[in-house]
């Protein structure tokens, strides 16, 4: 069994090493084939490793590092001021080719400005982009980029969101993954000109099975597999679908809650429909990855529990045994040959 | 009492004069001051006033027009070719003052452009915006502007937005409308450079209440009464709460509907929670304006049902009542002097 071993940034997230650390044990428990790198303040780690009884070993071992990038750093400052960073330090491990992913919940902005510098961009990728799975009324997930690595993109990176996404979605599908761009109406004429462009080179790329325009109502329905759409956008788009199903959960959740008898009889009857409700809620899924660089990188939600960070190293794991950058280093070599052509 | 005459584009929508005149006829029980001129095809729209044992009268006229403007026809067409459809016949009427309000399910981008042609834009307007209300968590609304009736926007057209909004939602509440703008984050720092120039205008504005910004997440839960986004973003964020609360409804509609005698007494016990669920969804409330025009007209949604149309023509028959241009103009007016001195 091959190891693979996770730089995990153990500083980030809302919580810091008291969730960052039981994460990391647990996830050793979960994966045999893990190790371990806990970045941080190395006092703290090590508290939080005693708690548990457990002691730094050949499969969880601990970097220092002093300093935390705070979630309200520009990006341009993280940039100049790195060095000894948590999350600057799990980076290098992976530029050093000592560590094979990068976890971490800190700062989006930072982690994709020091990503970009420390592990560089694969070759014809202009742009990174944040990519997520979201759960859907069928039961199957469709997966969504740029979720806010750009603030905003013109149509060459757009398309270039299309070719990684699907080459990430491929491995999961049996049949060629169903690419298509959010938009504001199914019909050609809808849209702006981002859209229009990014929708006609698609169209001109055999290697992508590009099916045309979808709408935001859409997005939950099974509609797609991959869905492109500006970072910006992705951003609003993902976090509205996670404030409407909140909504939705607290009403259930505050009715089941009720003290009469006959809401306690509701109560277990719907229990299992609220359980099947919460999966729907996007924000149970955790690990978005940033695409487009030549290393693995995933980017845990600020505040995830233990469960969804060990979901993140659990995806690190699985795109790293995937060889995800060479993968979509081939498909774009492949769609590149096949527009020069 | 004042009365009020509503232009119905009878043809526009999925369902035509089918649902628009009965839509008409309820709606004159509804509501004693309106008057109703129905616009469209005489004969089919008098096969439905029969249907119903309904005579035109004092109240309610027809204004034949021969064709229908499809919802596949680009704006720019419709601008040439409008002479005698449906939509541009209760355009003209509004133009004309022989009514004092529009409301129409066709088209939204012929909408849109006719609008602008016919009524024209209020001073110190660039472009009309589309605006809607959103149920809350806390059983409240939030407006949201613009929702597509322009595919992008620039800075200043956000800040009129803004201006436009607060003027109509100030109506609606005992204290000044508290003012945000969707973005990706609720750091000053984060955003596109759209919002954050946006948001430098409004922050220099003492006549708007601005809040900052709000991310998606909170949307539907009570942070701001006015919500400013470009028409593309309001689009997909709009049809995503739809998308989503739909998939909640329809989980719990499912588990409603099955058939054992357990999901018998759910089904009684959770009727009042559906019921009140259903209410959660932004497609229930219908009859969206097109603010910054010299006139008052409504969008309904294309497959707006009777119920939905009588709420789009209580929603002219409110705006002409509180005279919604004059009060939006107005308050540009406020702005400008308050912006020059």
């Amino acid at each position: 069994m091959q190891n693979i071993t996770v730089a995990l940034d153990a500083m980030g997230g809302d919580f810091g090493p008291r969730v960052t650390v039981p994460a990391a044990v647990q996830a050793l428990s979960h994966f045999p084939e893990l190790k371990v790198i806990l970045i941080g303040d190395q006092n703290a780690i090590t508290t939080q490793l005693s708690l548990l009884g457990y002691q730094p070993n050949a499969r969880l071992s601990i970097q220092h590092a002093d300093r935390v990038i705070s979630n309200t750093e520009k990006p341009s400052l993280a940039l100049r001021n790195h060095q000894g960073t948590s999350m600057g330090t799990a980076l290098d491990l992976v530029a050093d080719q000592q560590a094979d992913a990068c976890v971490s919940g800190g700062n989006t902005g930072a982690l994709m400005a020091l990503s970009r510098f420390k592990l560089k961009l694969l070759p014809g990728i202009e742009r990174p982009a944040l990519i997520s799975a979201l759960p859907t009324a069928a039961g199957n997930r469709t997966w969504m980029l740029d979720l806010g690595a750009n603030v905003s993109s013109d149509a060459d990176s757009l398309f270039q969101f299309a070719v990684m996404g699907s080459a990430l979605v491929e491995q999961y599908l049996p049949s060629p993954p169903r690419v298509a761009i959010l938009n504001i109406g199914a019909e050609e004429i809808k849209g702006n000109d981002l859209v229009k462009r990014c929708a006609e080179m698609l169209e001109n790329t055999r290697s992508v099975n590009f099916v045309g325009y979808i709408e935001g109502n859409q997005l939950l329905h099974d509609a797609a597999d991959v869905v492109v759409c500006d970072g910006f956008v992705g951003n609003v788009c993902l976090k509205t679908c996670e404030g409407t199903a909140q909504l939705f959960i607290d009403k259930l959740k505050s009715s089941m809650m009720s003290s009469s008898i006959k809401d306690w009889i509701a109560r277990k009857l719907f229990s299992g429909l609220f359980n099947e409700l919460k999966t729907l809620n996007p924000d149970q899924y955790n690990g978005a990855s940033l695409l487009g660089l030549r290393g693995i990188v995933i980017k845990s939600h600020g505040n995830a529990d233990v469960d969804a960070i060990i979901n993140a190293v659990g995806e690190a794991l699985h795109e790293v045994k995937r060889q995800v950058p060479s993968r979509i280093s081939d498909r774009l070599e492949a769609v590149l040959l096949e527009r020069h052509y």
